[in-house]
């Protein structure tokens, strides 16, 4: 079980969470779970810590920032473990260098490598509920690492992964995964299940429930998720063990739960915005060999994603104009790079414009199944939405729109799939 | 050197507690001195984090409080080491399980057992300045240990101990030990040194600059200390390597300072005022062998500290008045155990007392000099002070008086053995 910030929030929704982890931990039919639990720091802990280190030092040693932002986590996991014990569990908390959760030397922005937890499965086997503080590990020199922020999702694939857990369930402030945002359209339905590969479209796309590189791990893994809330009813305790929120599995299980008719066969899953994009056009570069490597070397040599990419044929022979997005937060360090390149590129002009969407519709259903991006393009031009660029994947289409419609193009696309909840 | 919450509150302090360590690692001369750092938790940090725990479960687990209320100093370690590294300086935290600081198995008291710091020696001698988390080690299970309020001074002098330090200095909110307390006599002169049985005497009497296990460590260690304050003149700093505040050293380096001509022999150092103790009074005790056990096995037992004991035989031939004191905060504890044992003991009634105060004159020149004594109650009772009960050791004479009466005998006393400053 993963608690976030918002669910930790001090030591009321700590004693919330207590009474969570122990209705998991009592099971169903007289026969107990074995619980591990990872926790986030108090909401606004990390930030304040964060601000601290800022102050002693803008240009801060990512060893020394790990020692003081991974305290959050520490107090929690404390904490937690204190609740528990005055409601009668037997519990403990095991930090990253107890365990120990070994890492790669990159400081705060760190990955597991490895997690022997001898000590701890000795625990778990013995009864008792073991609380791990999330996001941070222990490198090879014994010193403090963490993951970066909203690494603690990451943390406790790995730690489901290390100790072979049944299932990882994530609580967050959203009670599931839905088929759109519900605060866009107010028919959207909690999925009861998806694939790893949607969960990494919707989430690449602005569906921001869980971290993608905890998705990802996950799936490598084979970790099932589920993604739930802590703020649920408190009379749902008394089923802790059933499934509320939405399960993340393979395609495999996925299959499975479709032929024991657990739920339907869906051909488009759910329904993304982002409108985290620009899009940048460079007029008039010369159509020859290299001229696109020119474009696009830079910008990856900066760590800059470039997403939807189209090339339109200009109307002068030998010239072409490229069209390409990159994250808002970056455009301004793309232009700079591309205006240094100029001569080399050999483009007219720059012209930018931050007023984009990107709207996707996501199903593992697609792959076997013709006409879902026709039906996304017919569906869109009827309302007058005007298309200017296309990507797809196997099991996505995506296209960018003015963002002023976005909430309209999400609207028609999500009734044009059937994904309208009857209620 | 050490800091304690007040001189670690917010990141500004901590920028002027990073002056003072680099002076003092700039050494003088061109030669250069290693320094460790020992810090306690922003002011204030301790008591929130106490706060959450006593709140996540009253009868908290020792080892979960630990984990708990030690992040607070290995935030400030980090955030010193940050801010020493913007000022130029190489500075890494060594926290309690880094170093390792091994400390028996008892959470929330423990005690050091040994330093093994091999890591942090290697950095010292290679120039780079360590910071460690005071108050924090970690037991022979791995797990974090504390040890109680005010334990940062003890961690100072234990690591002081391990590295052969020249000298522990202690920065607090006062700048030395001075003859008295400057609150009551204007006159109060700082001290250039101190014994370690004076300063022992001194502590255990109201004057509480420093915890007693630490003086009492240092003392058994060998550890030269300096008390001195962290907020003195920015102009000091540039004479950092001199001593500013109050040695406590051995009696031997006190003749040897003597002898130097540094400073004057007195006989009397400074006298203590204790207003925290309750007079008890027990009437028509049977005076018999073992009476006198049946009153203070019990308070022993409940870890309750008596300290002055008089015998008044009484009018009645075979009974006598027993009276003694014992700490305020103890007194109803301890009154309703002598109530229990009434009859074992066979006292005829409870007087007790709290408006009582310890008025002491503590020197070592008292040990090859008379007279001392003398000169205290005659003065005393020159003013009209009552002296209630008197107690006396190697090198300190105490009387109970009225509370009243405190502050005219703390100046009265302070005039009479010449301590008053002349300026």
């Amino acid at each position: 079980m993963k608690f976030g910030g918002t669910s930790m929030a001090g030591t009321e929704r700590i004693r919330r969470v207590a009474g969570l982890v122990r209705a998991q931990a009592a099971g169903k039919g007289g026969v107990r779970n074995q619980v591990a639990v990872v926790v986030s720091a108090m909401a606004g802990e990390t930030d304040r810590l964060v601000g601290f280190c800022r102050e002693a030092n803008p240009l801060h040693d990512a060893a020394e920032y790990d020692v003081v932002v991974s305290s959050g986590e520490q107090v929690t996991s404390g904490l937690l473990a204190l609740t528990l014990q005055s409601l009668g569990e037997r519990a403990r908390s095991w930090l990253g260098w107890q365990l120990p959760i070994r890492t790669i030397e990159a400081h705060s922005k760190a990955r597991v490598e490895t997690i022997d937890a001898p000590g701890m499965l000795e625990a778990l086997n013995q009864g008792e509920i073991a609380v791990i503080p999330g996001f941070q590990g222990v490198s090879h020199r014994e010193r403090i690492t963490t993951m970066g922020r909203g690494g603690s999702d990451t943390s406790a694939v790995a730690i489901a992964a290390a100790v072979g857990a049944d299932r990882c369930d994530i609580y967050t402030d959203v009670d599931g995964v839905y088929t759109t945002d519900p605060r866009i359209v107010a028919k959207a339905r909690k999925l009861k299940a998806v694939t790893y590969e949607e969960m990494l479209e919707l989430a690449s796309v602005g569906a921001k429930v869980l971290q993608s590189r905890a998705v990802g791990l996950a799936r490598k893994a084979g970790v099932r998720l589920q993604v739930l809330s802590s703020f649920v009813d408190e009379s749902a305790n008394a089923s802790a063990d059933d499934l509320l929120g939405t399960l993340i599995v393979s395609e495999d299980e996925m299959d499975e739960m479709v032929e024991k008719g657990l739920m339907e066969r869906q051909l488009v899953t759910g329904i993304a915005h982002d409108k985290t994009e620009a899009k940048v056009i460079l007029t008039r570069v010369p159509d020859k060999p290299g001229a696109v490597a020119h474009i696009f070397e830079p910008l990856a040599d900066a760590s800059i994603n470039v997403d939807m990419i189209i090339q339109n044929v200009g109307r002068d022979k030998g010239e072409t104009d490229v069209t390409f997005t990159v994250p808002q937060a970056d455009l301004a360090r793309a232009q700079a790079l591309l205006e240094d390149r100029r001569d080399m590129i050999g483009f007219n002009r720059i012209i930018t414009d931050s007023q984009i969407a990107k709207i996707s519709v996501v199903g593992v259903g697609m792959k076997s199944h013709a006409g879902v991006a026709s039906t996304m393009f017919r569906s869109l031009s009827d309302r007058g939405i005007n298309i200017q660029a296309i990507s797809t994947s196997e099991i996505k289409v995506s296209v960018m729109i003015d963002e002023d419609e976005t909430e309209l193009a999400v609207r028609v696309l999500h009734t044009a799939y059937g994904l309208d909840s009857s209620e």
